[in-house]
């Protein structure tokens, strides 16, 4: 059986023509993924209900050769499996009860709250059998930190009451990091005994940490997760994904035991290929934005990707989700360019 | 007459106990200024009175004995003087008109609006006269994409649709940034020749683009406002502070003619001395939040940042501007230690 491409270039490979897949690939940007949407209002239940997200990670491989599916789920379900309260408002984001707030910070039993997320592990089952051979199947979690951001103050935006609340609270953030490492990490090999081929790690609030902490809050959390993971018995490649890390990049690659490296839109493909260990797959980085805009400047930014990553293993992908602007009719214009190679 | 400290870092030297100043050290978290505040309706009024900004600059220099004043103004006179219209909302920050909205972009006449500034001038003069001789004078102004992404987008948040326009409009976009970068100029120029001693570009939003695009909207238009102020005369020192660039501090170093740059919170001062010209000053870059949380963590903080920029010329300051809740007695601690020596 031919081992799909994606997993070939985690393995090391140069393809001449990369694999491609698209961070949010099944979301808002589809029609059909608007219409599906509507049968369940609650956004956590949509995650919850294995028919529906194993629908919603279908649709985008109906339209486009894409080389891989994605879980459908959210970052947030580690909270809300601790008995955190979760609530998605329309337009807004996710809203949770401020840890920082509260004087003790106690959270459900994680054994218990690993069961809760049964309904996970059983999409993954029916996407696998669904999924063509020549497709991977990519398991997926929020970085530690970046689960922690939104468990502290309650929301997304400006993380300084995070970074705040880390100075302040050293023993309680830092206990929190290492619960959410090992909930991750066993969130991740259900995952994978499920059927996932491999894994990302979403550290999409990488950004705006000094040295110090993102030594602390990032590298140390998540070369936990990847220890534990390892020590669970799982051989998954894992792709890691520190989003606006900057110059951190280079440590992340080579301390935190990740075996790919995600490149945010910002980061030169040469810079992060000069800095992650030889032989590292890189995956990234197109502008989300050209997904909306199209025509040539899309195709100038497709080659330049191409160009720019061309020099080792390469997976391609946008440099952060793709917008619920973007048109699929850019999105096909998009594999194919890839298909086609530069 | 002894040159203040400030400059001679800005001319390469290296001093035991680096000189300080504080982004936005005249500001909310200074009791005096919020009543001084009180004194005009509108933050535009407040910038164009000589005698409150002048007041707003002192303010800080009477309490702590920093290195450098730097003129109270906004980076949106530019925008205000060239006839857009700009609001400043309480607790929101500022509104404009979008100019995307609009299919032909007018400005008023750049001379005329650069007489509208005099009021600038007049206050650079006051601050000049009423300054010891041991604190250098700076002058500043937006980068030409920062104060573009305002133009607009009519505000700030995300950059998402800033850039999108860059992609859609390319023409446009660039004869706005070319128009900012000599409109710069001019009002740097005119800054020095009231009295300033050096100044800096705050390029504060220079994060999430890619290489192609960093180097269109931030390197060019810099390297042309550079180029402009130096072709009217002007020799004082530049330091350029392209907040959240990363990996393209690299290229931003090297290619604009800026002649120090400034560091923010997220990059480590050894990956800016390592890519920067030699002995070119570096200025940041503590964790703005450590004003806030005081303490063992702030002595902690100052002492990792003494350390790691002490191998060439260092000027003490933030990562990013001071917040509203930081407290005089952290600053006056910062202050002590930094003059203190690690």
């Amino acid at each position: 059986m031919p081992v799909p491409a994606l997993l070939r270039v985690l393995k090391g490979e140069r393809l001449a023509s990369p694999p491609i897949w698209i961070m949010r690939q099944a979301g808002r940007y589809l029609p059909e993924y608007r219409e599906l949407r509507k049968r369940a209002k609650n956004f956590l239940d949509f995650c919850y209900s294995p028919a529906l997200a194993t629908e919603a990670v279908m649709q985008p491989l109906r339209r486009f050769p894409l080389d891989a599916a994605i879980l459908f789920s959210d970052i947030l379900v580690i909270p809300d499996a601790l008995g955190r309260v979760v609530d998605f408002v329309e337009g807004e984001g996710p809203r949770l009860a401020p840890l920082m707030d509260e004087e003790h910070w106690r959270f459900d039993d994680p054994q218990r709250a690993l069961q809760r997320l049964a309904p996970v592990y059983e999409a993954v089952e029916r996407i696998k059998r669904g999924l063509d051979k020549s497709a991977a199947l990519i398991g997926f979690c929020g970085g530690p930190w970046t689960v922690a951001t939104y468990m502290l103050q309650g929301e997304g935006g400006d993380k300084e009451r995070s970074r705040r609340v880390s100075y302040q609270r050293p023993h309680d953030v830092d206990a929190l990091l290492a619960l959410l490492a090992e909930m991750s990490a066993q969130h991740l090999a259900k995952q994978v005994e499920a059927g996932a081929d491999c894994v990302q790690i979403f550290e999409s609030w990488a950004e705006g940490l000094p040295e110090p902490l993102f030594r602390r809050l990032i590298i140390e959390p998540t070369k936990l997760m990847v220890s534990r993971l390892r020590a669970l018995g799982v051989r998954a490649p894992i792709i890691g994904f520190p989003r606006g890390a900057g110059p951190m990049i280079t440590a992340y690659a080579h301390e935190t035991g990740v075996n790919a490296l995600g490149v945010d839109t910002q980061t030169p493909a040469v810079f992060a290929r000069g800095v992650a260990p030889p032989g590292m797959a890189l995956q990234g980085n197109l502008d989300p934005q050209l997904l909306v805009v199209g025509g040539d400047a899309l195709e100038k930014g497709v080659a330049e990707v191409l160009a720019s990553f061309a020099s080792g293993p390469h997976i391609f992908n946008l440099g952060h989700g793709i917008t619920p602007d973007a048109t699929p009719e850019n999105v096909a214009r998009l594999v194919d360019l890839v298909k086609a190679g530069s």
